[in-house]
């Protein structure tokens, strides 16, 4: 986290470049930067507070909150009509978590124990949730780009609504009805590092200057895309995920260099299924609200690339085992779905 | 199956309903309706004339005429030369099986039991059987739809033989060399309930009537279509399988209630594997000495959501339990494709 | 190896067949007969010297010339410019090892054992290898089908790179650092049968000549397709790998015969894999340096077989055994994948 707080001093540098209106590339870069630990700091807070009411408020908490920084991104995208931007951070946060993190986990865990084993049967329920979802993603695409001029929007909101509600089934599932199952990780209880008064300060800040760097980085796409040549679609597939979930992806990294690859598994695979279950349908939602429709058409590239990373997730996860060399199958996988969008 | 006889009543009606011309949509319904309990006497009287026969003829019994009534309805639908419609409920058979009907068992047997177990060996042997089944529909559909003017008919007729070979092999040996593997839960033998006459004269009183009934809903889709403005596929793919297995599909349930996982995943998984390995070629013997040619092009849509269902069933009865959010999650893939059936 | 030695007799008669000029045709079947006993020859003579240089250099002997004879063909096929012939030896030498090798295996293996079981570890080891190595072949096949007029030649040299490295760290993996769990069943030293000369100088004669009958069986793909009205496409994906491999394959089928499936699984899947992995970027690489650019372009049906037979291997190698019903399923899908190919 140290490290990371040195990305805060790009928040004072994207205001100056603000104002002064000097380079939109470099306030785009500056704003990135310094979403990275403020969206570190939301997470963190959001798990401070949920330790203070409970596990199951704080589930609900942790699970809805958990992508925020993204979600607020992908909001201002929206706002701005970049829907194949916020499409691709769809796509990009799947494969990264799946690909990315994980493998980087795995390899970098799998260079400091040859083999490192997690609970199979608790991998088994995440991925096949993150199945449930993909497919709840794949589904209404391939339908919409075989049927011409199908009711798009309203066909997408009644998807959007199923995906929700099982969200919402899962939420019930994990954090009542078969608590036990789903999370044996999280069972221990923690206690909290901060007071409550600090985690709903530290939320409330973090959260505000998100929201301020995430409208400097979305105006910022355009003249990023001009300048430099790079296509919206790997800013959307690569950039922006990363950005959101790099703090929590060093947490995933540092669970399997302890050798918890269960919660690493967890982290991945977890917040790929909330993407598609939550983050997905609630964009569908707002755009209609907003006046912005988003439907769910993904490309067929994109629904490959989501199948693909699910499907070789759910394989590698299946022997309960890892070693270094499944983490650099995961990120050669990555590697060459980002080699691709580099070349659009 | 005191509440489905109710539905018996639907004949009379239909009859009447087809003698008097009053409205082809209600004769639809009503023909629909009392198939329900004609498809459920049918299955019933099969295998009590199974129990007789002995465990081999009896397997074979029952491996044929599993899906009669569904055989009955696309018969007529075929000779109508309604190929869509023929098409669609193949594909709908299978993923209401898959989905629907395992969904509602996982479903309605995870809220009486935490967790529900199965034979995952046995499980397996099912999944991988009809993974095989939907790669013998799917290979030569995306063959045909990627390739202009290939022979499709000496193609889809090679293809068919292939597939039925295949059905012929697994009865051998489910029911010869390997019968201790496939079917243990079939093992304790079970006394029959109706006289041999009964269950012969059940059998060919329901037959004459689902036939009888099966011309007058397939004479029924077109009306029901401009009517009603529900598209050929939606009845193909919902209407029609649902009518040809509800009987069956309640017998899946009321084993999920029983806390008999072992036998809802036999009845789904089975019977969606016999619908691609034996239904279909069959429909494209039939359709080729009938004169009205059945190719094996199914659309990419109907291609992928069998594929899904497949895959997801094949994940979620790897591991050999099931809960309430399983279910949960199968109905709302179903949920999900029916959705965009209703849109097209 | 007796009976293929009689295919030797194929080397004098295709030589005169070139000089006489008399049938082309014939000078491509006996090109293709002579091949298979040269190409058993180079695999043993390969095997040999593995045993004189320690397993580490062995083993990396063995994984690269293992599939030298068809690299060998495909680079003069390459030369010749029959692009899409060389993309389908790649198509058909996967899908010919996984399906019709390893169903041969265990259809045969099943007649004589009931239930042939194998290491479930092992075998996954290799099948999500296996899927990797797939998936590095189908992400740039279908972004390079879906995106029109991208950079085809840089991108598909990038990902060649990629999957060539993944190579490179597999064997890092299973000679090296994780030598134990990748190949047990090499653990057991085997000692030389042929000095080292002997084996030297079979591998250096047998090569040769495979070279001077790769030329001869290239040039007649042309002249067979004109006389006999096979596609270049089922050639490329039936013929061609079925020669280059057939002496593999028989290995495979005597280790099923003895009951040792882990064999007879690490031949077929490990050969799909290194064609995917290390022949497949090699040729990328050769081509370039040719001037003969080849693209990683496959069409959407080679994508689904190779997709298709990678899932169902996986499938069926999932449970740690066989029976001949499986090996029956495997065989009757490549069936239906290559009578599909007939028809082109």
């Amino acid at each position: 986290m140290k490290f990371l707080n040195l990305l805060l001093l790009a928040i004072p540098a994207s205001i100056f470049l603000q104002l002064s209106g000097y380079s939109p590339v470099l306030l785009f870069v500056a704003a990135g930067l310094s979403i990275i630990p403020l969206a570190g700091y939301m997470g963190k807070a959001t798990e401070e507070i949920a330790l203070y009411v409970g596990p199951r408020v704080g589930g609900l908490l942790n699970a809805t909150f958990g992508n925020a920084a993204e979600l607020i991104i992908t909001i201002f995208a929206l706002k701005a009509g970049l829907y194949e931007v916020v499409k691709a951070s769809i796509t990009g946060s799947i494969i990264g978590n799946l690909l990315l993190v994980l493998g980087l986990s795995m390899l970098l865990g799998g260079f400091k124990f040859k083999i490192q084993k997690f609970n199979r049967a608790t991998a088994g329920v995440h991925t096949s949730m993150l199945l449930m979802a993909v497919t709840g993603l794949i589904i209404p695409a391939v339908f919409l780009q075989t049927h011409t001029n199908p009711a798009a929007e309203p066909f997408s909101l009644g998807v959007a609504g199923v995906l929700m509600l099982v969200y919402v089934l899962s939420l019930v599932f994990s954090l009542h009805t078969h608590k036990d199952v789903y999370r044996p990780s999280l069972e221990h209880a923690e206690t909290p590092n901060w007071s409550k008064l600090k985690a709903f300060t530290v939320l409330l800040v973090a959260t505000l200057f998100v929201v301020l760097e995430s409208e400097f980085l979305v105006a910022g796409i355009e003249p990023v895309v001009k300048t430099l040549g790079i296509s919206e679609l790997f800013i959307g597939v690569i950039v922006i995920p990363i950005i959101g979930n790099a703090a929590e992806h060093s947490t995933s990294v540092i669970m399997a260099l302890k050798n918890k690859m269960d919660i690493s598994l967890e982290i991945a695979i977890g917040s790929s299924t909330q993407i598609a279950l939550f983050v997905a349908p609630l964009l569908v939602f707002l755009g209609y609200f907003m006046g912005q429709p988003l439907d769910l058409i993904f490309t067929t590239y994109e629904l490959v690339v989501i199948i693909m990373a699910t499907v070789i997730t759910a394989m590698i996860s299946m022997d309960g085992r890892s070693n270094w060399l499944e983490g650099a199958q995961l990120l050669s996988a990555y590697a060459i779905m980002a080699i691709a969008f580099l070349f659009v």
